[in-house]
Order: C-alpha cells, then structure tokens, then sequence
C-alpha cells in the first residue's frame, strides 16, 4: 500500500536552510490560480513558515498577509523571524521572496502573525452559525471558469452563487457555502489559513459584473484551539461572506467560518482591489 | 495670537533621523492609557512615519498593527520602509523599539501598511449607515474611568453603554457611538486611524464583567480619500463595534466608521486579550 501525499501537504513542503527560520519553497500546480498560487495557499504556506520555526511558542492567534506581487512558477524563499516573545504571546514578521530576471530577490509578500499559548477561560459567541440546510443537502459547486485550485476544494452552495447573467443586477454581497478540502484532510491551521481566502471576489456578487479582481491583504483570526480542530476533522466549515464597502477600486471582504456542531473556527478580512 | 498645537499633533511628531524612514518620536501624556499610550495613538503614530516617508506613493489602504508589547514613557524610534513598490500600490513594513534598561532596542510594535493611488470606480456600499438620533441628540460620555487619552475625544453614546453593574449580565457586545477629536480637529488618516480604536472592550459589554483586555493586533482598511476626509471636517464619526467570537483569552471586534453624511470611511477588526 502506498500513501499518496495530500496536495496541500505538498504544496506547504518547506526546505530548512542553514539559516534558521529560512525555508525554501516551490509553486504547485494543484493551487495556481490565474497568474500565481492561491492566495489561500500562500497564507498557508507563510504560516507554515512560523510553525515549522524551532522557537515557536503557541498557536495561531493572528495572520495578516500583504500580496505585494504575484509569485511566478517556480521556488522561493521564506522568512520567519520571531522579532518578540512574551510569557504568552509571540511576534513574528514573515517574508517571501523571489528571484527577478536579474537574479535579484525581490519581495513578493509580507506577513505578520501571532502566536498565543491559550488558555480555557469563559467564552460566548455574538454570530451564532446562521441556520442553513446540511451539506449533503446542498448542491456541490461546479465552478465555471477554470482556476486550478477550485478543484482543490469541495464546495457545496447555500446561498449566493456565482452569477450567470453579468447584467449589472446584483443587489447584495452574501455568500454562504459548505467547503472542505479535496481530497479529504483533516483540518489544521494551515489549511483553515487557506479555507479564509475560497470566496470569490464580492464586487462579482454584488455588480454582477465580473471585473478583474485580486486580493491587496488578508488577515485571519484563529478562534479554535488543537481541540477544536480534531473535533471538527474531515467534516465541512459553513463559510460565510460579505463586503461592507466598495469603493473607488477597493473592497473590504468580512468573514465567518464555522464547524458542522456550529463552532467558530476563525473571522476573516480582507481587502481586495478590482477594476472600473 | 498664538495657536496651540493639537495634542494629536503633539503625540505624532516625528523627527526625522540621518536614515530614511527611520524616526524619533516621543510619548505624550495627553493619549496615555493604563500602562502605556493608548493603542489608537500607536496605530497612528506608525502611519504617520509612512506618509512622511520620501518615497511614498499613495494614500493609505490597509493598515495592521500588533502591539508586542507596552510603550513606556519616553522616546521610541519608528522604522517604515518600502518593501515593494508597485504601479499604484505600495507595501510598508514599520517597526517601532524602544531602548531596555540595559540599552538595548526591542520590538515594541510591528505593523504592516499598504498605500495605493485611487481611482474613481463604480461604487456601493452593502452595509448602510444605522439609522440613529443625531449627534445632538445624543448624551455624552462622562468616563467611568481615568484613561487620560479618553479627554481627547467626545462619545456621544447612542447603544451599548459602558455597563454600570458589573454582574455578568449581558448579552450583547454591539456598541454604537458619535464621536470626535477633543478639542475638535480636521479628520485626516492618522485621526481616522485612532479612531478606530476608540471602544472599551467588547468582553466587559458582552459578559457585564470588567476584566484585565488588551489589543493585541488592529486593521485598518480606509474607504475614505482625501476628499471624503475634507467633506468629513470637524464632524462627528458614527462608530459602531461588535465581537463576533469570544474564546478561551481572546476575542475579535468588529467595527465600522461612517460620516454624519453616511460614507463609510474605515472598516476595521482586532483580536483582543482578556483574562479569566
């Protein structure tokens, strides 16, 4: 018998250099999307950066992630520095670079991310997970343009679809959908990092008109603990969103992802540029 | 005649140093919080170096703050650097330090800024300003506690009142206010960035208990230009936050900004440290 690797474990793949906290990493095919990965696997990657630093303290509590430029196909490196470590929370800047046709490293995303050591204290939500059908209730997305990394994920729509008729009628943002990996995989932080960024862009949704789009920086807060995770395992997240504002080429992205026994598993930002 | 400086302008004083982008600043009594200034003044104090920077291109888009730890009363140092330049966006890096007993610099704070050149676009909003009793119309805020940055602002309190029994009997955290410089003050980014900042936290609200909280990292996404600013003037800011998830040490906050026109001009969200 042989174990077939999971294509995000492939895609998150870090070589250690001789410097610590510099890895070394290469584009999939399994995640590209337009002109370069995913953005969803880009955050993951950088988070997997962190996680994989000898002086990590804690779980993810924050991660912001600033697309400066698109990766090409191809290796690049990343860099994590711890640059403070408290009793219970650690800093960390994060870095990925590419090398230019001149051989240059340039930057091509930055990030910053929390670390916490958490501890069980009272808790309650303000969003309790809306009631929406079961995911075998819903039917499974089939996308309709042709990003590599969608068939990474198994998605089944609640509500909100991709328009069909581009005729400038949208009248809201909301997107709700059941999503897992494809295949399967139990869920850690880096592939809920990755599971923030699946929605197609709002200004799609709300214009019905599809216009260039791309992600400017995301940030994901991490409210579930290890626990949480193995609790929720191969299951769906019900993931939610809408934009508040779109305004002169950029739009802000809030989000939601909940577990299957309705647990908040993260919220989500982002802000997105589009065209015209 | 003579005028007196803002104590905004006061606190956001920056001297520039041999090395481009790097600053001198120093901590003003006038924002002070518990232990430290108040998060709101660092957020914007970070952006400040950013827009003094020779190079910048743009005006603010995305700003992330995390707070690595306190800042004490003195001089700190501020470092923005432009870590890629594109066509119309930028990305910016800032790390503020200040000097340890022994001399040494730490890490105080990092953050991490996105500018952009704007265009006029099609535009909406699918998050429409609540309809509330004006400004006027509305009490305002005697504070219940001695935070001195707290005298440079005027709340006007329309929900969501600092809760006068502290018995663990809430059960909302959504708090909506008008809101102000104290003296009043022309809106311009790094004010609106403060701004953001202004709540108590969502956990004394939600839980009707006043425990130990703190923010550990805030973003900033500005809707607003320099015209939508100069419409905004000295007017007041409906500011409306909300928790969406409180768990095991911390929560995240929700929050919105419109003029009294009804423009949003920030969305921002932080995740927040609170104990027991």
């Amino acid at each position: 018998m042989t174990t077939a690797t999971h294509p995000l474990d492939t895609a998150l793949q870090l070589q250690s250099t001789a410097t610590p906290g510099h890895y070394q990493g290469r584009t999939t095919p399994d995640y590209w999307n337009m002109v370069g990965p995913f953005g969803g696997i880009t955050a993951a990657t950088l988070l997997r950066a962190v996680l994989s630093h000898p002086r990590l303290l804690g779980a993810p509590l924050s991660l912001t992630v600033n697309y400066a430029a698109a990766i090409g196909e191809g290796d690049f490196t990343v860099r994590a520095e711890p640059v403070r470590t408290n009793r219970s929370t650690q800093h960390w800047v994060v870095t990925a670079l590419q090398r230019d046709a001149d051989g240059q490293e340039q930057v091509t995303t930055t990030a910053t991310v929390v670390t916490a050591l958490r501890r069980e204290t009272w808790s309650a939500t303000d969003l309790p997970m809306p009631a929406v059908p079961a995911p075998a209730q819903c039917a499974r997305v089939e996308t309709a343009f042709r990003s590599e990394w969608l068939r990474r994920y198994e998605m089944r729509l609640v509500s909100g679809a991709l328009p069909t008729q581009w005729d400038d009628s949208g009248h809201t943002s909301l997107t709700q959908l059941w999503v897992r990996d494809a295949p399967e995989r139990a869920l850690d932080f880096c592939a809920l990092a990755a599971l923030a960024d699946v929605f197609y862009p709002r200004v799609w949704l709300r214009r019905a008109r599809q216009v260039p789009a791309g992600t400017v920086s995301i940030t994901v807060y991490f409210h579930a603990g290890e626990s949480d995770l193995a609790a929720t395992g191969t299951g769906y997240l019900l993931a939610q969103a809408r934009a508040q504002e779109l305004r002169n080429g950029f739009f802000d992205q809030s989000a939601q992802l909940w577990n299957e026994a309705g647990q908040m598993l993260a919220t989500s930002h982002q802000i997105v540029y589009y065209k015209e």
